[in-house]
């Protein structure tokens, strides 16, 4: 008799879920994916795809990274469940990441959003209940959607999306509408409540700069939240200023990096780099407005810091130059 | 026999407590404590007062809204607790407001920092134990200690001191000391979080809006985080632009208002307007500078959303013309 620890036994019926509805975001789900590979996880990894994912991007994620490739498009389905829907095409992207409730070959899964990175192995969440989440910093009365646990149900679906026609959601995503349906959750059970580390919304490095040393290298899963994501910036393993930056390099690394052989595969042409030539677009990703935007950021939370640089980036000949890009 | 409701009987060891250090936070904890009595509160007031407010401001406070005055000046106490305090005088301001725990002839009591507003009755934060606290926007694993329940008790007083003493406190203030003297307060108990609008730092508004539409009109108490405080702004009742401007603004009205009589005291000279002449620096806090501080705020928000408006505040003229008079 071979004596199994109850997280192998229920490895088989327990997904990490993410969702890739642009080839960007697939570099994303693909970094993510990655990482809780690299960082050991004994749970099957499921992608949703929107029907705008090319063929080949979907073929090389299902063969590296994920175990389960499923093509999702809410606003395309003309059952009578989602027919109600037609009139609200707003809604649409928030009813995508819905779709993993319909997941139901897996009793329980925890979705994770496609600009997270894990840095640590986060298989203990699957002994959280649904809804499982930690706090967002912009409201920590609400949980950031960006990684919680759940249980795919049928029912729970529909429940959702009858909630969603009915209420709408207030802020247009699926965080709003998570958080009106689940809404004891800042109430009820503090066991639904995951530590901020495993969902650490990188801004949270400067809303409380003294918390973050403190309790930063407890980081679990890092969240890449706002506009500028790693994908947009410029990739310089020679960044390190900032705790940021020092993330935003993690993810370049994965990104870069070679995969581990998976379970069940035999190990082949893992030195290819196939990984690279499909998703990543230099020309598009390394060019002058990417490098803005990172400059862009920084200068804001150091302007937000109230260090304007008077005599360097914020002197007027260096604003003038970038006016003037802007303007001709 | 007359029967009385659970909260009259416990009013009278049941005490609301802030501390003034400056004449600056005089004036708030005078409109934190006005605002508490308008909102009718049936427990008592207490401020806690360093040795550098004038005597003048002391008697005012005390008659117009306070039950209680209680100088403290943790720094000069000779006491064995402290005298191991005094190699640290960076902890200065933090063990002061601790001194709150010493006011043992309260059971249970509810600190609000004074650049706290009361929107509502709060009184049924006494219903709660120690140590109660709403989550901080910044980090929302730690508390933020602008507004919470506590139980008065020496014993605890000094286990904070020597917590204080072995460990320091991350973040160089209270806020820091108590989250790691209080540190299970993110995983254990949820009737301990208090719900965040009963402490919404102002900062929310522009950290996730929808949340704030939904959610704000439910604010019990606004806490101006930040370096720029209202008393530091113009008071202009025409400035209703932002939601920021409508807390400013309420902030001002509690500040000019006339005092509602208080229990026990004779209608007399309410219209004097004393509070005004005892505290108003038109002057100091009316002057240039506080509108470019109220300015620069709102541009920050602007800025933060992505508004930069080239063409208006933020053009080469517009901040020449700042740049001028700061380099002057």
């Amino acid at each position: 008799i071979q004596i199994l620890p109850l997280s192998f036994l229920s490895a088989a019926d327990q997904a990490f879920v993410t969702l890739a509805t642009t080839e960007d975001y697939c570099m994303g789900a693909l970094v993510m994916g990655k990482s809780l590979r690299r960082h050991g996880t004994t749970r099957k990894i499921v992608v949703l795809i929107s029907s705008s994912v090319s063929p080949e991007q979907l073929n090389s994620l299902h063969k590296r990274v994920f175990d389960e490739v499923v093509q999702v498009d809410v606003m395309d389905s003309m059952d009578r469940t989602h027919l109600s829907w037609l009139g609200r095409p707003e809604l649409g992207v928030t009813l995508t990441k819905l779709q993993c409730w319909m997941l139901i070959k897996y009793k329980k899964c925890v979705f994770l959003d496609a600009d997270t990175l894990v840095l640590q192995n986060v298989d203990d969440l699957f002994e959280r209940e649904e809804l499982s989440a930690a706090p967002d910093a912009g409201w920590p009365d609400c949980f950031n959607s960006g990684v919680f646990v759940f249980r795919p149900s049928l029912h729970t679906h529909s429940r959702l999306l009858a909630h969603a026609a009915h209420y709408g959601c207030f802020d247009g995503g699926d965080q709003g509408l998570l958080n009106s349906f689940f809404k004891d959750w800042a109430v009820k059970d503090i066991s639904k409540h995951l530590p901020f580390v495993y969902n650490l919304s990188s801004s949270a490095i400067y809303t409380y700069l003294p918390a973050f040393q403190t309790f930063g290298h407890q980081a679990k899963i890092v969240h890449f939240l706002g506009a500028v994501k790693p994908w947009h910036l410029r990739y310089d393993q020679s960044n390190k200023d900032s705790y940021l930056d020092q993330f935003l390099n993690m993810w370049w690394a994965e990104y870069r990096s070679q995969m581990p052989p998976i379970s069940g595969e035999v190990d082949g042409n893992q030195d290819s780099g196939d990984m690279l030539h499909v998703s990543m677009k230099p020309s598009r990703h390394l060019n002058i407005n990417t490098e803005t935007a990172e400059e862009s950021l920084h200068h804001r939370r150091m302007w937000e810091k109230g260090h304007v640089d008077y005599m360097g980036k914020d002197s007027f000949e260096n604003i003038k130059k970038k006016l003037d890009i802007f303007l001709d």
